[in-house]
């Protein structure tokens, strides 16, 4: 008998959330053997491509085509499948067929645990509505009812990943992941981002803020030796059989 | 080499507070091979004997004997060791001896994890009392100035159980444990609880919904067969490597 | 001189929700003279009929029928009217006829207070969806430019019902039912919930815990026998001349 | 037979606090047969007599003299009796016998409800340790441990009066008690304190929002006339047969 | 070189919101030579107009006309110029094209500040979608890719105002502005809203109570004389390079 | 006629955490003519002295030496005067004569805004009640009755400066502070505190992060260039004629 992969599913607002945010969540679980697939809503063509717009002579179809491909190698390298929706940024709408797409993608990849943003952020309206998005079409994948006879999704755990400003966006991690093992694979993802270059070392910082504080969590006579770490915040409570 | 045994530590405001709000953990944990130690503050000689005081012809010495009985007997059956602080109880008050002892406690024990009391509860002042108290002593037994020389803890998590009226107390369980397999345990110590029996079925309703709940979070496609549960609440983030 | 008859109105997002959740008030009320109309936003026919739909042969008509038929038996049990919008769920959306249409109801019905669902539900977007309306429609038939020339409406008192996770939904109960003279007909409008039978027991708990802690906040000298209670959050201050 | 006589307690951190936060709630259960009993832990002989220090030749006892003179006058017009605790302010501090005073207070007025402090005030510590004072009074009256033999008390509802500056307390009324009937007697009252004069206008226009607030929440239609009222915060849940 | 003038923003859900809420900061600013601007969404012509309409004989163009000559008449005693959307109230709804003229009037205007509602009001739908809109016309204005090759904005500060109950809004002022200074034309605006007489007075306290406040928060030592204030709660951070 | 100077007081739980956590402040202060006093209530010596402690042969005496000795000559580079209360760590406590002589420190600096902990901080007890005390501290020394004749103080802000685990403590700056022109001397500062060395990086880090911050809260369009900054969070609301 064959044990089924294990899976797990990213949805990002724009075509460059996944890395900052997500990335070595990412890249260890794929090392873990997980096959992640990861959701683009837009490309985060008009809100995150400041960059490309002041080059001139720019199309949105140019920008997109940059983003595109910015994506596509970051998520090579995290060793991650990719699709894009393309339903557009600032201001990110979804309608009820999106939200169809989305609760498809969940009846598809059955994910064993999902990450989007966080439920508030006064900086950008796209990140809440990707996660209400994400957490709708999650319910819409598990009711029976919804294009009965095929196979519903369980529960799998949501989180938040970390916004840019986590104190304003009401975000408090109660998880945090060692990423030591693969930082060097999320620091290649994130030099994809050409476009956001002012971002490299600001994400840098936080991997390794976030290490920190995993060491502390951790406890200082502890063995491991934890330098880079991701923090999410969990929407559902954890089923275990274990405290510590 | 040998490996040391994995411990816990329960620290409970009166004497059957670890018995209705984490029998379950500690019987499910003695039976993965941790030894657990409770320590009980007071035996809720004033606040939580109403039926012994009814008697008639009681004075708080004989209350307290009753109550250690009973805690004994609830101790031994979830298979963990107690020992009691005796600090009285409505009101409880702790001053720096008290610290000071549960700090040698956390020392001796070198917890993996600790619960206690949630930090509000307005129907019951001792229980939040309790609960910083073993977190104040947590933070001196990490220090090094603290009996320097001494081997110090690292930082184990620590979880309120379940109090109460949990809405009231601003509780909210991000943790459902599922104690199906240690259950009839549980239920014979809460039987040692002679003078609460009101309390008995409703520990078993709380424990049966927790259980429907933890279920639900884990998806009803799951093969999981979960009937009684336990909820706790985290107090610092989990440190981990995987998200599933 | 005749004294019109008090009436309340009860918002239910699927068709058995208002069962489980405020079966009791609404028998309870009854009771006490009032009429108590229901509106049931959408039947449930996707996501909280998995029952019906495991059957096989099933299509969303015969879904539909069968709860709309089980919804009539348990509103008759209560003695309450009732009507169905069937806006559909999994995803339930709501245009401006429907507001304008529930506004209509508030306008017809006249009632003292309003029932509906917890404004933060992760399990279900059905939910909130159903109480913001039915703030919103509460809020459009108190405007004197709405309909000019109708009677518009006070500002009666809106609760939130319990939800299925009353912590997960930060959900807090401060108003706690007696049910427990009308708790029969409760159980048997339970009952009429084929499709649902897993919630029953769950339901009859939740039930016994509500009524437990009434009884605690009532004060254990109290003459008053409470055995059932369901629990509701208000969404505005209660204006009184008593504080007892 | 004769029915015992209902009975309220209001505990006050100062010797003014009650007029200000209270007065209406107090004369308006006094004109409805109930006896109200206050207790001021403190004359404010520091903190809120700063005019009286300010004519010179002051001594603390002095001040008390005048906070207790204008106390009682208040007290009286009101139709409350008044006891004082005396045991300072500025900073406020309670030992286990000022504690257990207040449970004896509880015990032999054995209150239907009770009204003090809101349990934040940055701009005042004592408030905030008069209301846990208060609660942690009532736990204690309630246990049969505690001076066995002695009638205990039930659970009588608690509110938080309001503060000074109320969003900065994050106090939030649930309750808006209609005192118009009464204001009359409150405005007396207010006019004993001959100290802090400038609260005068102030404290009536917090009657008079509070009563614009009421009417708003009874609904425009109603032929209720409201003009002044007080609001509370709930510290408990209401158990009640009734949701209109 | 021409230093450009200082210019404000303000939304406004309903034609008078902006006088009672923000008028003693229009007037202010004004007065420093700030160019303020006034965006009205809606007349209030179905949920604020309760007096025309009970004249009868009333249409809702005629409510509008009356609520339009009001506002102007009182936009000119502030100060400041003022358009409006028109796009309806009691519901209000924004579509995509308004949320991108909102945005437009954000680019023309490029505010130093931003004032509209409070994020949350049960009492009325409209202002919590005013604030949603005009936070997310600001970020689609700062973005290159919206409309490329025009000035973007830059991160202006954004201010909710006072709303009507604003504990239950769960409002909590952290500026309080003196508008000592104008408040006369402040009460001549606000008697310009013949409409709404009732709400003279009340805004005339409100604006009272936030002098004492803020006068208790500078200290009673302070030279400063305070009379009148208004409120406002920070959506961002401040920055800055003094703390005093 | 002499303006007198202007000042601030920082109150520091252990005698390093005023380096870390408002060196820039401290330092851009008195940049601008402030004289900034700083008051150390202990030496940090038990709890955050670690690497003294694995030295050997170490006795609290010596550590506290150590401490002092770094702590004087960060205040020294920073430009602050420095005062040690000595009061002890792990658990820190205050007795009412330590309030008195924090009050009369107020007195003496009459400060015009004052810096400590953050309200709640999980792994350290002692940061929450260095911030109680400072407040209740400030509440006496503002009471006429305290020390009558002399000069009371006004009504300086409050803040919390940042703590180590920023979500975890529930800390969300309002205030982000442009620290630029000071980083060398901050940096300096903190190359005094041999002892935890490895906090050097990780405030250099939360200095560059916030810095960013400040940046984007500010808008790009901005001329303003800031690298560093420093986040508060205000514990009453600011009193201004100017919202820009």
């Amino acid at each position: 008998m064959v044990t089924p992969q294990k899976t797990a599913l990213v949805v990002s607002a724009h075509s460059a959330d996944f890395v900052w945010r997500a990335g070595g969540s990412i890249a260890l679980h794929v090392s873990q053997g997980y096959a992640v697939h990861i959701v683009c809503l837009s490309f985060g063509e008009r809100g995150e491509s400041a960059k490309l717009w002041r080059k001139g002579e720019m199309t949105e179809d140019k920008v997109k085509d940059a983003r595109r491909t910015e994506a596509l190698a970051a998520a090579e390298i995290l060793g991650a499948t990719i699709e894009f929706f393309d339903i557009g940024d600032y201001p990110m709408r979804a309608d009820r067929e999106t939200l169809f797409r989305l609760a498809d993608v969940f009846r598809r990849v059955q994910p064993s645990f999902v990450l989007s943003h966080s439920l508030k952020d006064p900086y950008n309206y796209d990140h809440p509505l990707a996660m209400n998005l994400t957490q709708e079409a999650r319910i819409i994948a598990q009711a029976e009812g919804y294009r009965p006879g095929e196979k519903i999704v369980g529960a799998p755990p949501v989180y938040s990943f970390e916004p840019h400003q986590p104190e304003q966006c009401e975000w408090r991690p109660d998880v945090l992941l060692d990423i030591t093992s693969v930082w060097d694979r999320k620091y290649a993802a994130i030099q994809c981002m050409a476009g956001q270059e002012h971002l490299w070392e600001y994400y840098t910082r936080v991997a390794l803020q976030r290490g920190v504080q995993a060491k502390r969590n951790v406890g200082i006579t502890s063995a491991r030796d934890i330098v880079y770490g991701e923090g999410y915040q969990s929407i559902f409570p954890r089923v275990t059989e274990n405290l510590a």
